[in-house]
């Protein structure tokens, strides 16, 4: 018999059918017992009082995988009005050892490392299943929007030869004898392209070796990117930033039913300079604190009425040696960053697209020339004005769904510690 | 001005226009010149007769990017029926260096280590560029036709504890002073996750240190895969498969304008005893090799007219110790290859999915268990029936395009000796 979900029972009242799922919870009474029953869309109640079935329901235990083939039955009762009577039941795959946390309770009770260590059991429980839900939307409306704006999905090379964007830390591999990197960023795979189909983006995973033990770092992250040519400034960036995160929350809010915050057709933006003086910041100040940006969150919220605030003119020398300084004042930069509930979570910003002057800016920085040569290729041969960003995807999740860490907001986390499962 | 593309060209007869783009060709003749520009949707015919603008062009190469704006005049012999008359133009970023090899003809014509070298530069070239687009549109309609089925996107590590899977080779990493590995598969993360959202996909980069320097293997390839639960056995996997590259067919087609090849919607399958008889290979046979594959290949366009084919019960000796075992007959698996053209695209199957199974099969195999210990989690706690695939990427791509090596079916391929750029 054809398994139906148990969002599709209400359309089957009077009808024998089969469900199957994983026994969420048993509630065994004195001369009845109920079984709930959960799949991928939601929870049946099937009602057991025929005693050989309620002895083989008395073996089961929690999470153990069956087929229920019975009638349904209305009732108001039940969850969805309906629940499974006189049913038989098939087990597909027995537990029996113990579960080292109940999934049943509204919330899980069992500590973030222990979920973690069980992520396979852990990751069931409605609380943690949404933030991949989420995840998942929001990656389809990051696509979605920029394949309606031109933009071409690319693949890159997550093995490097060199390591570049010096300061961060990178992972090393053994390649075929030869010393090899894990990618940081597809940051000048995505520009070279640039040259190939103007307008591309990438989602994939992306690698820091940084020994930060924090709430929102992780060794292994999903980068939403995207770069386009022919652009005027930062500002084009900026706009297509702002129409691709719309359709973003817009999809989470349709697939998920979680509650976003509205995305204004114009998000607020604010100069370097303005920022440090709305958040109470020393003048001479280079860079952001975390209270700045969480001061700039509140600002915006009561000043615009917006959960997101743009930062635009970094100086340059916060800023990698890829960026385009402002024609107009070149110690500050044409970059900005994408604050969400006062914290960045996208940076971003127009590019170097001359080969003389990726040239310049790596003898500035005291960079030698040669292990960037592979990515430089492209703009010795003709490269247009360009920009692009990056999302770090567990971030933007975490701060939609309120998540403290930024673990819970990916299924398998790595970090300075944690390497399984 | 605002910019428009090539295509847009026509609908602006009489206008002034800007285009921007590449030259790509430049034509001098003594008293007209005549350049191409192409951008990212074609080629837009610019007609030079003013002196001033003429002594401009004489000082440009190819490649070099410019903005160019002109009126759109009507002429049947321009490409489009149209060209720009009295341009100015402006030079965005000039090339000062020989190009290594031309763009403009037909067929590129250096080797393809010179293009890989210059990857950048020979991407721009249609032949290259098509390749990508191709594999652009395969994944967003294996994405749309996993989604209409209810499948979940997933991402999950790429970084990995353990080296499993038995045989084939891994990349080694040193993370943060512990050995760790470069994950090859997302074979138990996804089976994992059956058990969270019953299907989930995948579409990310997997590793492969095989030394083999062949036309069809990659360090670095995009594998797209999918893991479903509640199934009866692997036929339920190939018709979900089977769907779902109807999808990914059609989308090639719509958005490429490609010749592609039709798909049953029951694509032939033959067991892989039959498989033996019709390639005529010894009865003993553990395995299908190249010219076996080739001659199913062939019988399945003579006999079913179907370029596809499934192959499915290959011996369980030959397949991964997670295959389920064919219950009516258990030397042979629940297992299957789809034939593209004679050549396996794809493999897939139903896996186990008792804990107890994997055990035993884990020492029938002679491996430990400790280095599973973390995936084999969730088969303790519940899991259903499932089975999937996993589609190589590049290797549809090229067998889709007639492309002879792999390396051409990705921007910037990684093998035993390529590591840049």
């Amino acid at each position: 018999m054809q398994r139906i979900l148990s969002t599709q029972l209400a359309q089957h009242i009077g009808e024998t059918v089969t469900v199957a799922g994983w026994i969420h919870r048993r509630r065994l009474l004195k001369s009845v017992a109920f079984l709930i029953v959960r799949d991928a869309e939601g929870l049946s109640q099937v009602v057991v009082e025929e005693p050989a079935t309620r002895t083989q329901l008395d073996e089961l235990t929690e999470e153990s995988v069956v087929e229920v083939t019975a009638t349904v039955t209305r009732n108001e009762q039940a969850p969805g009005g309906v629940e499974l009577t006189g049913p038989s039941i098939r087990v597909l795959s027995a537990v029996d050892v113990p579960l080292p946390f109940e999934l049943h309770r509204p919330a899980l009770s069992a500590s973030l490392p222990t979920q973690l260590d069980h992520a396979a059991l852990a990751l069931r429980h409605p609380s943690r299943r949404a933030a991949l839900q989420v995840a998942a939307a929001a990656t389809a409306g990051f696509r979605t929007a920029l394949s309606e704006q031109r933009f071409v999905e690319i693949q890159t090379p997550k093995i490097v030869g060199s390591s570049t964007e010096s300061g961060a830390s990178v992972f090393g591999i053994d390649y075929f004898g030869r010393p090899a990197y894990l990618a940081q960023s597809p940051q000048f795979y995505k520009q070279l392209m640039v040259g190939v189909f103007e307008r591309v983006f990438e989602v994939g995973p992306v690698f820091r070796a940084e020994p930060s033990d924090t709430a929102r770092h992780l060794a292994q992250y999903t980068s939403l990117d995207a770069e386009m040519g022919f652009v005027t400034d930062h500002r084009d960036v900026m706009a297509a930033l702002t129409r691709t995160l719309s359709v973003m929350i817009a999809t989470v809010a349709a697939r998920t039913g979680v509650a976003t915050p509205k995305v204004l057709p114009e998000i607020p933006a604010v100069s370097f300079a303005e920022a440090l003086r709305i958040a109470g910041a020393a003048d001479g100040e280079e860079d952001l604190a975390p209270a700045h940006e969480r001061a700039l969150g509140e600002w915006a919220l009561r000043e615009h009425d917006s959960e997101f605030l743009y930062v635009t003119g970094y100086p340059m020398r916060k800023r990698p040696f890829y960026t385009h300084p402002d024609p107009a004042s070149p110690a500050y930069s044409n970059g900005f960053d994408l604050l969400f509930r006062g914290l960045e979570i996208v940076t971003g910003g127009q590019r170097l697209h001359r080969y003389e002057d990726y040239v310049a800016a790596l003898a500035a920085a005291g960079e030698p020339l040669e292990p960037y040569r592979g990515y430089l290729d492209g703009f010795r041969y003709g490269m247009p004005p360009h920009g692009g960003w990056a999302i770090g995807l567990e971030r933007f999740v975490a701060r939609l769904l309120g998540i403290a860490n930024v673990r819970e907001a990916t299924a398998f986390p790595r970090d300075l510690h944690r390497i399984t499962p």
